[in-house]
């Protein structure tokens, strides 16, 4: 069949959109219409040229929602109508990382995944001239329609609406999940959140959520505040306006340290005073941010020692298949906010807009809606 | 009274045996006869002057066993004859720390004792002149009688031998606690322990106790061998031996990283290579070592993203008066050994030769029996 799609060329360059040919899903895959896609910092971490592993031609796009259309041989879970969520982290539930109890990294198509192609060693996508066109983080939701394995979608509830619970695709779950699943908070605890970003106020909703008694919000940009403190936000406070160290003004701000910090810039110098901003004896600190290549994080170890704890976390820990349809009903029921994070609609021919927007601050989330 | 004590007159210099002034018991206070004294790495940091905030003069040791000769006022948990176990790191059981679920950092005479003091800012040891001689960790085992705050002091069985069990004060407690309290290693896990010396063979014993299915040692000096294997090491890797890389030989090794990597060498370099030789998914590295003043820790953060932990152990995360009794009735059911690892006994006049028998990598451990 043919669709339409935003396909990236090569680095650097904006999306082109145009007709692709989509061969039909093969043993274990499914056709899904993509109904609204997120456009995510990670996609312009590969548009840009600054992943070193990204590959082109492809489509991008790892943040969306659809309906099923047609499943291939042996797909048991899903049938045509069916509302999903696309997971750029799957769940087979028979790895060894499935079955063990501290991991949601399933390995089992992790492989070809990183290659751009299906398990099968191939491509879907395709130019109308026969030109293969590679997938991206086994999603592409940049295109109307797109081909994914069966343990990569997650089923949702058919009433939710598809421009808001893509969002439950990345960042929703992202930044909920290292609240919920990674650093699992308790009731009372003191945290701090660096970066007020798609994925920092979704940390502070999973904070809020999970009980916590304040809230500290770190940004440069005070423009985020508003946003930040209908999330949940109790503090702000912006860096440029401490006079000297960081770090032990965050100290003193949260009585000794805090029980749990997160960096959500994906700045190593941040990711450091995330750490050191934690509490002696057991602050942990969670990194969700993604690094520039080859940068690297540093401390003494004298901080480990005294008992803080580094972690790091990618999609929030969560288990796709499993828990995205939890987080949808969640959504549905009103105990988490999600409309006034999309705080942008877009049609696909507009999707280079998102872009801008992204870089000019000017949104948290652009949505595209097909 | 007089005493004689090991006193560290200035930095670098041999320690010099003399009698000593020792004022008895305040409140809260316990003077103790000290019985044995193993000599650490850490006594030799501070005396080598290599700790930055070693003082001087002041009489070393931190790994004891003794009796009680007389309690000061207040005094409610022990009476004279008690046999006990001096702890660096007291447990209070009233503070933030002790009352908290993850830490056995006891907060409550810290500071006091950072200055070489009792907890009212005084020293009980002079010289016969009359000059203060500071305390140090708040033990100073180094002398053959010495006062310890009660909140500082594990009441053992008596029937223990003092010249074992005074290394649980320290290296025994340590490592086997990084495994049991730090940790949590459970059954079946894959370990790997890095440096084999006092606290390294003690990780290995504790991992035996806990279970793990494979045990693997690595050190530059293959003298090791034979005890780490008496102590429960499956697989020993010398670093000088393997070609390329490390960190895939290990992570092959283990078929795919360890669950649980220790670090007992103090070397940064190695802490980084004991994380990255962990499971991705769960694996987790426990920081033991003591780095040099001013040494830090680096890694890529994908290394935590993709759900590697990095932790640190300070005493085996033991509340020394609830755990350290435990530890030594194991020693005495036979549960762990200790008098293998006692490779030295010496008198007080003899302790520098022990520091000699240290630096030349003779001994597990010298003990100076009173």
């Amino acid at each position: 069949m043919r669709t339409r799609a935003a396909v990236a060329i090569e680095a650097g360059k904006p999306l082109e959109i145009m007709e692709v040919n989509l061969e039909g899903p093969k043993a274990g895959e499914v056709l899904v219409e993509i109904k609204a896609t997120g456009i995510c910092h990670t996609d312009e971490f590969t548009r840009s040229g600054a992943d070193p592993e990204g590959l082109f031609p492809a489509i991008l796009g790892h943040e969306g929602a659809g309906v099923v259309l047609e499943c291939g041989p042996g797909v048991t879970s899903l049938e045509p109508g069916d509302h999903v969520i696309p997971l750029y982290t799957p769940e087979c539930r028979e790895c060894d990382y499935c079955l063990h109890p501290k991991t949601n990294l399933c390995q089992s198509i992790r492989e070809t995944q990183g290659q751009g192609l299906m398990p099968d060693g191939t491509s879907r996508f395709s130019t109308l001239d026969g030109d293969p066109i590679l997938h991206y983080m086994g999603c592409s939701t940049f295109a109307n329609h797109t081909v994914m394995p069966e343990i990569a979608l997650a089923k949702v509830r058919k009433d939710a609406p598809f421009d808001k619970i893509c969002y439950i695709g990345c960042g929703v779950t992202t930044g909920i999940g290292a609240v919920i699943n990674t650093a699992k908070v308790e009731l009372g605890s003191r945290a701090i959140v660096f970066g007020l970003g798609g994925i920092g106020l979704n940390v502070i909703q999973g904070l809020r959520m999970a009980g916590a008694d304040q809230i500290v919000g770190v940004d440069l940009n005070p423009d985020k505040v508003p946003m930040a403190e209908a999330f949940g936000m109790t503090d702000f406070v912006n860096p440029s306006e401490v006079e000297g160290d960081l770090v032990p003004y965050l100290v003193n701000l949260t009585k000794g340290g805090a029980d749990y910090t997160f960096d959500a810039t994906g700045n190593v110098g941040v990711m450091r005073t995330a750490l050191e901003a934690a509490h002696k004896g057991w602050g942990e600190s969670v990194i969700i941010g993604v690094a520039p290549a080859g940068a690297e994080i540093s401390t003494r170890p004298f901080q480990l020692v005294t008992g803080r704890v580094w972690r790091g976390t990618a999609f929030g820990g969560a288990r796709g298949r499993t828990d995205v349809p939890k987080i949808v009903d969640w959504y549905m029921d009103g105990k988490i906010e999600i409309d006034p994070m999309i705080t942008h609609r877009l049609t696909l021919d507009e999707i280079n807009t998102g872009f801008d927007l992204m870089h000019a601050g000017e949104s948290i989330r652009s949505v595209v809606v097909y």
